[in-house]
């Protein structure tokens, strides 16, 4: 089969894998629908995270149909339509139970498996995949694909920002996991949501996911913005998806004292000054997203169109092309890019 | 009136201080019954913060009978016996009124003012004094006294932790506030109360307080054997009652995924790693306790007699011996020294 490898920082290539098999009982294999390229698969193509190995396959995120299942294997079966969670987990241990499956005790990345590919192994099949209630239209896979990281991610930090009705949210990061964090505050009820971003493309996305206000300003100036808007209190609720010292500084200074920061940008060199946070008096919550926990929520949303998150590819290209794919995401051409199989 | 100064590390002095006047109409002034000196009077003591000042007047924990009171007063009368937070507060701000009121919009710092003393000055009295039923009975005195920072603060430390029913709860730090999150950790319900202490005494007290086991390593040691106690997944909740790197560490290891933390150890020298945090997956809150949010409830458990939180106090000094009180407490020899008035 085809399937996407990284070579080294700004090379990527399609070229031949094996197909997968049915290794462990438990396992399934589906055939990809469609994948796509995360914003962080940039960190390693731009350098700024090694490598475990050369060339290694990519991809996480993953929407398809199921060709095979392993002898134990209940939930699912060949046929059905599956979307599943960026960590494969068993949904029965109890941290998955607690609804933290992406700390799972028995937990795989599905990004060591890599699913920008023609098919993929999906290990621990019962926890993860979750069928949809028959075959998708092809208008509603881009939104199942989302529900797969982006969508599950953004929800989760909106989640973790406590966003619900009477809250004023703030959302640092304007790509595709914050703009889903826009359309998830505006779901669970906020009445406010603030999207923190400069680009007029990104601005209108995020007004049509619900935002009510737009801040341009970065920074300091961005968090005086925010303050502004709250009464000079800050947000109730901010979600922060980028990952950076800058933007976490941005988030917790956004919030008002006992507020709520849902944080799901993956952390690169950030240190968190200890002073800071214990006056600023936030409640801090992140990590990678148990995006399991809310998928049968997310699918039924998506299935009976009142939310329609696959808007956030504004490029999709054929599997084959996926190294320009990278480059549209790594120029800011592009936010999020659908690769078809 | 006499009153504890502090004119720089290690040098506390008993000197004479101007009688305190109301300034403000919704001001108190009150006489002490007792104060006492908090764990983070040491962090100036040992040179390790800066004095805003020197001298500058010591303490900010208070009970005691209300003298006077601005024409504004309503709550409170001279002749009633009320304990206060560290923090005045208005209690009627948007941030006191969702709970913290130790970032009231027009909070006061009580250490500004100093209750190491035989007299105080209190700011917005009606939003800060709690007035117990009536007088009470001398032993009373320190336990009532203990709410008015300490208890309070491990309270908060217990509620922020979401310590609670078929939680097991691990607790970092072993003076006063550590011990009496302890007994809160169990008041809330919690079925198991990890204390991590290395001195008998301190062991002792935790027991009494509720604590159910005690787990003398400290450091990555002592989280092992807190995974060890917990099918190695790590506590639901973690009180962190110390404030530094290593505890503050320790604190988040011990958590599992989804965990609580509720740190309450003014924070110094911290700088938590963006990426260790991220993949933890706890939730973080913590900072400077609302005191006040607790008051009544605690004030009704101790009159009651249902907690004993007093016996924290180990040593009683008249306030004249201040100085021996904070020695005492930079050595250890006491864990929490009460100056009667």
């Amino acid at each position: 089969m085809r399937g996407v490898l990284m070579y080294g920082p700004g090379d990527v290539r399609v070229a031949g894998r094996d197909l997968p098999e049915i290794i462990e009982p438990t396992d399934a294999v589906i055939r990809l629908a469609a994948t796509c390229i995360c914003g962080s698969d940039l960190w390693p193509y731009r350098g700024l995270e090694p490598l475990a190995a050369s060339p290694v396959p990519m991809g996480h995120e993953y929407a398809g149909v199921v060709e095979q299942v392993g002898a134990e294997v209940k939930s699912v079966r060949p046929g059905d339509f599956v979307v599943g969670s960026f960590f494969a987990s068993d949904n029965t241990c109890e941290i998955c139970r607690a609804g933290y499956q992406s700390r799972c005790v028995h937990g795989v990345l599905m990004g060591s498996i890599g699913t920008q590919a023609q098919f993929a192994r999906v290990p621990l099949a019962d926890g993860t995949l979750v069928a949809t209630p028959g075959l998708p239209d092809e208008d509603m896979i881009p939104s199942l694909l989302a529900a797969s990281d982006v969508l599950g991610t953004g929800w989760f930090a909106a989640v973790a920002a406590e966003a619900g009705p009477g809250k004023t949210v703030a959302v640092v990061g304007d790509g595709a996991v914050g703009l889903l964090g826009v359309l998830a505050a505006r779901q669970l009820g906020a009445d406010r949501v603030i999207a923190m971003s400069r680009h007029p493309d990104r601005q209108a996305l995020a007004r049509e996911f619900g935002a009510t206000d737009i801040v341009e300003e970065r920074g300091d100036n961005g968090v005086a913005k925010v303050k502004e808007l709250t009464g000079g209190l800050g947000a109730h609720s901010v979600i922060e998806a980028v990952g950076t010292q800058e933007s976490m500084t941005q988030a917790i200074r956004s919030a008002r004292p006992g507020g709520h920061i849902g944080y799901v940008g993956v952390s690169h060199d950030v240190a968190l000054d200890g002073t800071e946070l214990f006056f600023s008096e936030v409640h801090l919550h992140g990590g990678p997203a148990p995006v399991r926990r809310f998928l049968p929520d997310l699918i039924d949303l998506i299935w009976k169109r009142q939310i329609d998150p696959g808007v956030v590819f504004d490029l999709t290209l054929p599997l084959e092309e996926a190294a320009e794919g990278y480059r549209a995401m790594d120029e800011r051409r592009a936010t999020k890019v659908l690769l078809t199989v």
